[in-house]
């Protein structure tokens, strides 16, 4: 299988890979949860050409992680914000950081990430909905898997 | 900047995606954090071609993600291992998945996650190490980045 025909497979992980499976998006998203919103912002925080970076905003607003917006008429000038979508990927984005921070044998600047609900730093821990405990690799388990429709 | 220069930018996403930026190599991780260990399994369940495959694997073992191990001796035969630090991206491929199932608009194989402490399926969620309570992007700042240096 080619990587093109992956939109074809049912899994959310693959799934998920077509939208934001490539390493300059993954910076460029990075940058728009710190309010990046302008191309100008996202060039010189990724350092990726203009046209990597035009390719790559266009395929997340063609995905409906991104939307481009008018901000200006005189003389037209546009930003990219994240949609309700793009948001709710920070908390991958964070445990990826948070993974490299304290797993990678590499010096990385800081993220300096705090809670402002409680003031403190902070690491983000993964928690069960139901019951507010842990999630830890040992304490999850799959059902078999089944095709789910979904809206 | 080309993609292949940013193992020198000390940003954590950016030092992670050098190691995982490929999406191969995520439904790779996808399948060993599922009990996967054969190259076999591995091809079977990502549909990457035989060059593909070895070529990530390779990678993986190299950055420390997977140990490549042999079982048998005649004939010899190796199997793909996690490491503790591979163990440790199960967090991150957790909220990807759960991101794609509740945020992209296709249907895909429902994951049946259950948590075995409590026996609920459930829904990751994001939480303080410090206080407990639930992180959204509101309720998180970042400090001055600075460059810190890690064991």
């Amino acid at each position: 299988m080619r990587w093109s025909e992956i939109e074809t497979v049912p899994c959310p992980v693959a799934q998920a890979m077509a939208v934001i499976g490539d390493s300059w998006t993954v910076l460029i998203l990075r940058d728009a949860l710190r309010g990046a919103t302008k191309f100008d912002e996202f060039q010189t925080a990724t350092r990726a050409s203009r046209a990597t970076l035009s390719e790559r905003l266009s395929h997340l607003v063609e995905h409906g992680v991104m939307e481009k917006v008018q901000y200006e008429a005189h003389p037209p000038r546009h930003e990219y914000r994240l949609t309700p979508r793009g948001r709710a990927l920070q908390p991958v984005l964070m445990m990826l950081s948070h993974w490299s921070e304290t797993h990678l044998p590499v010096k990385t600047r800081s993220t300096g990430r705090r809670h402002t609900t409680c003031g403190h730093k902070f690491s983000p821990m993964v928690t069960c909905s139901e019951c507010g405990e842990a999630v830890t690799p040992e304490t999850v388990s799959y059902d078999r898997t089944r095709i789910d429709a979904k809206g």
